[in-house]
């Protein structure tokens, strides 16, 4: 069972909700399980569209407890760790597929690069790293293209 | 939805053993979902108990690989983070249920403790504080009595 | 150099304040450095005893502000873990003493223990373990003591 | 006492270490501490600008062994918490300074803007956002500046 993890901004546009809501069926209609911060926004829609596939989505919360994730998800870790906890949200997922965002979604795709993990991007962070840098961001146009990517990415590791 | 962790050692007795699988029988059955570390022993019988039962285990892995897991857990998270996930254990629980264990069953106690969640005991640690202190483990001497114990103690949290 | 982490009650009675102060001037005259939790109580006045020994104090802190340990302290680390933070003072410790204390000590003595650092009890908890275990608290019944072992103990690892 | 971070890659050019250094110095001569990984590379030579010019270091280490840090380190914080150790670098800094680096570095970066931390860029990442961010990467040309840009930053928090 791949654990795919969805990462996006808490606010989101209308746009990004949609695609985040598109991957989460994606990822449920071929198996997988989507994890993620438990938030609002990405997280939210991505959690949505897991369920309404009748997959499962994990939130793994910054917070103290348990019950304060959004109401798509399956199960909730309360970490407790704040920022920290996005360390687990990529250490837990075999891939990440990034979904616009701000500095949170930016440390979250950086994690996942230096844990070897493929990383997705859909409208989300342009990056040029100060030297060679191994495997980078893999861009795709697409719900269903990210999520292929990403299946295919896990596959091949 | 209450989320009772299941605490105990990674090696443990038959008895322990037998304890645990009624113990997380006795969650599940109560609609709640078993809590635990994700490895083997008393972690393992309890999350064999809640799927015999239709109910749900999740395991909070130390390690780095969500695959590691024992082989009943509906879900796990790769914390990576060594001990220091006992905190998330217990920071996710809204009860612990402790069988017999060693020091990591001990820390898992007394953190739960620490963040005044209700900690029921069954063959486990006997505590002799030097001060008073606040609330202390609630001893039980079956796995339902312990059950019982840990849903009232939530409910009246 | 030896890190000796000193473990005990944000609130104590005068008695532990003062051994705890004895305890980290003992630590600094014998060229260890004192880890702590960074707090007031058992922690602070191991702190004070390390500084007025012209020793030194670490603070490893369960919230976000570096500026919030007690005014002993020659370095914090804000770690924003809340408890999970006692799984860092242990690991970061070579051996612990622990002086009275209410969970949280109890939770670092047994974290401490689970990773085989030595743990010295100076009135601290009794504890009984439900199996054989391996090591168990070294008892001492006076700061001079609690310090000696603690090094000879960390000598013979 | 002012806590500024240098995150860089534990492998890196001769230009980098001799920045590094240069910022070390700097931030002792203006009675700053030096918050780092522990490790190589960057970091130690960090360490060592802040030893030479007469102030300290402490190193963050991802390990569960204090001993392992760079030599010019004075203390070092064993977290045993892998990559999510990169979190406690930047909620213990003031300000973050950047040289170089691949995503280890990154999530730095990210971790501190997203908490709101001054990051100042040496040779560093270019980042572009999908959307309008906060506060950005304060870029600087020379170790002097850098070192100036970070107090300034503090200041104006």
């Amino acid at each position: 069972m791949l654990y795919i993890a969805v990462v996006g901004g808490s606010e989101c546009t209308g746009e990004e909700s949609e695609l985040a809501l598109q991957v989460g069926s994606e990822i449920a209609r071929r198996g997988g399980v989507v994890i993620c911060g438990g938030g609002s926004g990405v997280m939210k829609a991505a959690s949505e569209g897991a369920q309404a596939a009748g997959g499962a989505a994990l939130g793994i919360l910054p917070g103290t407890d348990h019950r304060l994730g959004n109401r798509y998800l399956n199960f909730t870790i309360a970490t407790g760790l704040g920022e920290a906890r996005n360390a687990l949200i990529t250490r837990t997922a075999d891939a990440v597929i990034a979904i616009g965002g701000e500095y949170g979604t930016l440390s979250e795709i950086a994690l996942a690069l230096k844990m070897n993990k493929p990383v997705i991007g859909l409208n989300s962070w342009f990056l040029e790293a100060p030297h060679k840098t191994g495997q980078a961001i893999i861009e795709a146009s697409s719900a269903k293209e990210a999520v292929d990517k990403a299946f295919s990415a896990c596959r091949n590791v």
